[in-house]
């Protein structure tokens, strides 16, 4: 029997087939030489901005990738490799260079967010990981980010782990939704692994398994004087409301933490309970929400005046639910110090090793440029910094509280009207002279040879 | 640096907090009889059935939980703990029973499709993981067998692992969409972790690395005469098919694998592809289509007489893009031998330990019917199998190709109907007469109280 999981020893086969069988008609054919790849998005309809997010998580992968014999022993019997390439594998290791942008960042469509310059086989072999890696902690980050926009200082938790796709998702969603500005997780483990603070209220079989509401909640009080939320909803709720009052006098409580809104109209019951833990004593017992919570409903709920405090999002957030994937890629742009690129109708590539520059007027982001990596533009602030050399990180690592900072402040150089959830405003990069003629040239070439 | 691997040392912390707390509260106040849970999932409008798939990974978790060392220390850490209850984790086994649907098996909103009888702490925190390893099995092994319902016998595999939400849901879709009948994956280490075959073809950036198609296809062939699936759309996918058999005339190859197109009109340009390849002799190359595919978009293909022979079905597949989570729950049912049921509106639990009966007609599903566990239904198979008995697995789990047997077996026994991808017919499972005395009983006995 086998769980299936993937962890520091295996994660070199977590890699799509035609990595290694590519890799090794490189190998047999001596073709190795340097090759840059870009991880870039296309365009989305409903985003105007994307929180970039999940570069230390590639990083790792990067500088602790290596084939154990037990890896190489699977990949010998499938019989599609041959014993010159398995021993290289067996000494393999990342020998390249990445430039990235930060974690936190925003980020718009066409940019080079990650740009690997590697041997040709290495930067092919990590392509399915470094994809796999970086989708989803951008799309979360991103959902945090609208969610935080549009928040007014009310406290975000992420409550989706039961929702998220598996385990490995579960963990991601915890760190990139604390980027994206949430205060926190359920996730015990992303707690423990990733310093994230941790929140909790409690089940309605908590409430099922005592005799009645009233029961359970001193039952659950007692235990946690200072962090007692309690679910209203069991039953009824505005009835669970007066139960949890009750329940705090029976027991001399004179302050509670507050109660939890799982279901039913949110606007109308916040309110009622507001006004009823107003009306006994509990003024500051605060109220929080959960269940389908998304960045429209938080706008509408505190737009029409709801009295909440805080907020488990859960799984819209975690499942990305309006946006589930990015339309992303990672492709070759440079090989052996020529610039090559895909002709595919929409789908089209910008050659060559490359760097964005983003251009501020007065604190707002005016626009970015993508140029030639060794091109200059003045007064812009380039984005993609070298944090893997020759295969080792040559840059300190960010905390996750500084990431999330930084997320924070990159929104909120982003025009006005990008920032709104209800439209996507779409910002694109310009690309430099110099790319542009070389499109040019190589589509010139391209017809010229069919031609021929 | 941290990427936050979950494995079997620590995945007992991958957890909600509340589910500790609540358990601790348990504990404190000896709250331990039996209880029963219910994992299920309520209607889905966008699905007439759904493929039950995740099981095995859920038995390796319940068998194998324990919290280690780390795990407590991080806990006290916290401070929410106090030390019997951490004497009392450093102990915990999980000791109850699980009666399962089997893996494979079609199931229909609100069938108990786990049940979950233990200790109530014990049974109280399994939840989040339960929630979080079946999910997403169920819909992507759902999502393949649409897949496979509409591919006629093409073959259709698994290319979704860059897509996928982070590690582990590419491992669990993987594993999903072989048991909902696709043939393989590209996801290596999906392959040598549960045997499930791997294919291949070549990337765009293969093509680009190299001076020219011809070149490309010579040099990959060469290397994999017997497997060689050559892509043709990097520049212009007529001339790459012709570019193909130019390249494998040049080395003298009578036969080849197969072309792949990745990309523009695929019903036309499969066509012309196959009269290339046939009039050039290559009447064995297969062609296999990939690019955003569906099931929609493959029996779309089919009826108009796409000649495709096989698919890589990838983001839509792994993400199960047009329903990303279930409405699904895990809730207390029964506690001390005591019926129990929530009251909130849309989402009533239904009370009891209980059985599914599927009754057919000709081999037809005619209906399910949900009982208590220990009432009968005449010419109904019962679908809860006990798999877990005191914490033991006491039944021998199936291979990933009996349950793929299975599931075909099982779908095919759906009444036709329910089969078509573009409506969803809704099978309600009947609720026994006990059980509906009891919920109305509850009901009254709640109301009773309320007034008192």
């Amino acid at each position: 029997m086998r769980f299936g999981f993937v962890n520091k020893e295996n994660m070199s086969l977590l890699t799509d087939l035609y990595e290694l069988t590519m890799a090794q008609v490189y190998f047999k054919r001596g073709m190795n030489r340097t090759a840059i790849f870009d991880f870039y998005t296309r365009k989305v309809e409903n985003r105007s901005y994307l929180i970039n997010a999940g570069l230390e998580q590639l990083v790792y992968y990067l500088i602790n990738l290596k084939f154990t014999e037990e890896d190489i022993d699977y990949l010998r019997s499938t019989g599609l490799f041959e014993e010159d390439f398995l021993k290289y594998l067996k000494d393999f290791r990342f020998t390249g260079n990445v430039y990235a942008v930060d974690e936190g960042e925003v980020v718009f469509p066409d940019e080079p967010i990650v740009q690997v310059e590697a041997p040709l086989i290495e930067a092919q072999i990590i392509e399915t990981f470094l994809i796999n890696t970086l989708q989803l902690p951008i799309l979360v980050a991103t959902k945090a980010m609208r969610c935080f926009s549009v928040a007014r200082g009310t406290v975000l938790v992420d409550f989706g782990l039961r929702r998220a796709h598996g385990t490995d998702a579960g963990m991601k969603a915890a760190r990139s939704s604390f980027i994206g500005g949430f205060a926190g997780t359920s996730n015990v483990l992303a707690g423990k692994e990733y310093g994230i603070p941790i929140f909790g209220t409690m089940a309605h079989s908590f409430i099922l398994a005592h005799k009645n509401e009233i029961e359970a909640f001193i039952d659950f009080a007692t235990v946690y004087p200072e962090n007692a939320i309690l679910l209203v909803d069991t039953y009824d709720t505005v009835e669970g409301v007066y139960n949890a009052v009750k329940a705090m006098k029976k027991i001399g409580f004179k302050h509670f933490k507050g109660i939890r809104l799982d279901s039913g109209d949110l606007l109308s019951l916040s309110k009622i309970s507001r006004e009823i833990l107003d009306k006994e004593g509990f003024k500051d017992a605060i109220i929080v929400a959960s269940g389908g919570i998304n960045e429209y409903k938080i706008k509408e709920l505190l737009d029409r005046g709801a009295p909440i405090d805080g907020w488990g999002v859960g799984t819209e957030l975690v499942v990305s639910a309006d946006l589930p994937y990015l339309d992303c890629a990672y492709k070759l742009v440079e090989y052996d110090g020529k610039p090559v690129m895909k002709f595919s109708k929409k789908k089209r590539t910008l050659p060559y090793k490359k760097q964005i520059y983003r251009i501020y007027e007065e604190g707002i982001i005016k626009k970015d440029v993508i140029t030639r990596y060794d091109e200059k533009v003045d007064g812009g602030r380039s984005l993609l910094k070298k944090y893997i050399e020759n295969g080792e990180l040559i840059k300190k690592l960010p905390s996750l509280k500084e990431i999330k900072e930084k997320a924070i402040k990159s929104f909120n150089s982003l025009p006005e009207d990008m920032k709104d959830i209800n439209r996507a405003v779409h910002l694109y990069p310009e690309i430099s002279e110099t790319i542009e003629r070389t499109v040019k040239e190589l589509e010139m070439k391209y017809l010229k040879e069919r031609k021929g």
